[in-house]
């Protein structure tokens, strides 16, 4: 019932979930990397939609867990998700009907994807994030209601286990995170399991298809000579995010980025080529807030770019450089994300920013 | 077929495990506590010699795991130790016939007592150490094939869950040393489950009556006004351990203590009262080495017990204070603990000291 996702669509979807990464996620390329390995050894990837899965069809969804200074550096086998998968299929006693993006940016738009090939799983096309996140808790299917315990963790020496707080994300998280230190920063997971009926609920839906749009507009516009910023903006308009836009152009003056209890954090400084505007960049993984000469222009959860000024291909934070010329492209959350409890989870306070939600659209 | 424990026996009991627990396993004091409070609910602990035990038996070991700085201040529920056995229970989709101490020192020896008498479980007169030690894979049990994986662990908030590390025991100390010090220092766990056959072949047996014994024999000798350590002596000649002396009296005239990555790390500096000689202790939750004037005296896996230099008192590495009249106590470590495979695990190297074990009865 699902549509078979072709091998010559991964350097798009990997692209386009660079972008949705928002900085984070992990680079897709070593990702991508596996899952062509899968299509070559005559394994294919499912995608089925979310209106599709049967209400009673059991989805758990995959990831890797880390920082992506650390992700980059050390590679992984390839298997570790499959494992995560398998241990909570054995501590719930039963086996997964689908799995599905936990994030639908980075690195983490293409575990799944391994996992389905793996396993012979179609993978359901949506997420819980429409972007990526650095916590675990910062899921939209925790803020509707689905519990991110018990979880499932591997490491790449066949570490595996399962964790269990009861209906408290936050304190999954932390212990999470701590065994992810422990397994040498990076660490695959398995949790948030759930209904198709929850799925529809809950998942911020077609991220998948929505990645693949974006990495083939960009690479379509290259390729025919159009501005990839306008053509973004275009297609943004036809989705549920609504909105997109430049924000900032100018030159990488400064980056401070440290890692620091598993995660990347630290500030880039870009100074406008026009004037002597400077905006300045906050993440943690991923990007959080924007500011241009101290006033706010864009706040997490709405999805903030660094973009290459010429070709829109987009930079996560660990591949920030001092003199890179860079757009920041804004984009609209979608409204699931935007309501008064999702913003209690992933909204600017969350990150430990003293400040108010205010669309991007109202910032402009 | 086992024999109760009476409700009297715990204070002798608990005084015993303090002095085996070389300075580590944490003071018994709370534990014995909660152990009480069980008693005066009704319930009543068992203890079955090993001898006894079916050799088909499944026997899962429970123990708390951190830093003893930490686990004085933080109070347990005392419902951890239960949790962690029956998540251990759950995966292994079979119920257990018995528990045990991991290790006889310090408040562990109390864990599965608390557990027996919670669970109506009885609990194995043997451990796994035969004293106290820092890490997980410190263990007869693992010396002689037996794997800590699968195990559980639990926190006061009923967080748990399963760390799997296969065959590598050092992997899973680490793990869990990660997943303790998410859970705010202290943890509890099930591991190293076994059949009565496997507890006859590797662990250390009798240590929980020998802590009775060995509390007994210092109260006794207190209220007879007998000289408590010439007590000792006779009492170890008769057991496995075969050989106890003191080896020191002096001043604790300087203490270096941290809390370093979930240990108590440090060393003390003890002044002779009759001369100019210095005893230095090195310790990581336990007393590991004792040196007087630079000439090694006593070094693990023998044991180490700094005891109060008129009442005998055992002293813990938490406790110890500028000025306390201490006798550095050393006792043999028994010989299934001093085999070439045992020594590798916990003999000085294992602690970073460069040196080969040598007796403390050579050494003398």
């Amino acid at each position: 019932m699902g549509r078979e996702l072709r091998e010559e669509d991964l350097p798009d979807l990997a692209r386009g979930a660079a972008l949705l990464g928002t900085g984070g996620g992990g680079d897709p390329y070593l990702g991508r990397m596996l899952v062509q390995q899968e299509y070559r050894r005559g394994r294919t990837v499912e995608l089925i939609d979310p209106e599709e899965i049967a209400g009673d069809a059991l989805v758990i969804p995959t990831a890797g867990m880390g920082a992506p200074t650390v992700r980059i550096e050390k590679l992984p086998r390839g298997t570790e998700a499959a494992l995560a998968l398998r241990t909570l299929e054995r501590h719930l006693g039963r086996r997964a009907d689908a799995t599905m993006p936990i994030e639908c940016g980075g690195s983490n738009s293409m575990v799944p994807l391994l996992v389905g090939a793996q396993l012979g799983l179609p993978v359901v096309d949506a997420d819980g994030m429409g972007r990526a996140f650095p916590e675990l808790q910062m899921l939209t299917f925790g803020v509707y209601g689905i519990h991110g315990s018990p979880m499932a963790f591997s490491g790449a020496h066949d570490e595996h286990g399962i964790i269990d707080t009861g209906t408290d994300n936050l304190r999954l998280e932390r212990l999470a995170r701590g065994v992810t230190v422990q397994l040498g920063g990076t660490a695959n997971i398995a949790h948030y399991s759930m209904t198709g009926a929850d799925v529809r609920r809950t998942a911020i839906r077609n991220t998948l298809t929505l990645a693949l749009r974006v990495g083939r507009c960009l690479r379509e516009s290259r390729e025919c000579h159009r501005d990839p910023f306008q053509a973004l903006t275009a297609l943004f308009k036809e989705t549920s995010y609504g909105h997109g836009a430049p924000v900032f152009t100018g030159r990488i003056v400064d980056v401070e980025r440290r890692t620091v209890g598993g995660f990347a954090r630290g500030r880039a400084l870009i100074r406008a080529f026009a004037d002597e505007s400077t905006l300045e960049l906050s993440f943690q993984n991923e990007h959080l807030l924007a500011r241009v000469d101290g006033r706010v222009r864009v706040m997490v959860p709405d999805l903030i770019t660094v973009l290459n000024a010429e070709t829109a291909e987009p930079i996560t934070t660990e591949a920030l450089r001092f003199g890179q010329r860079v757009t920041i492209y804004a984009i609209a959350a979608p409204p699931i994300m935007r309501t008064p409890e999702a913003l209690a989870v992933f909204g600017p306070r969350a990150f430990g920013f003293d400040l108010d939600f205010q669309p991007v659209e109202e910032l402009a």
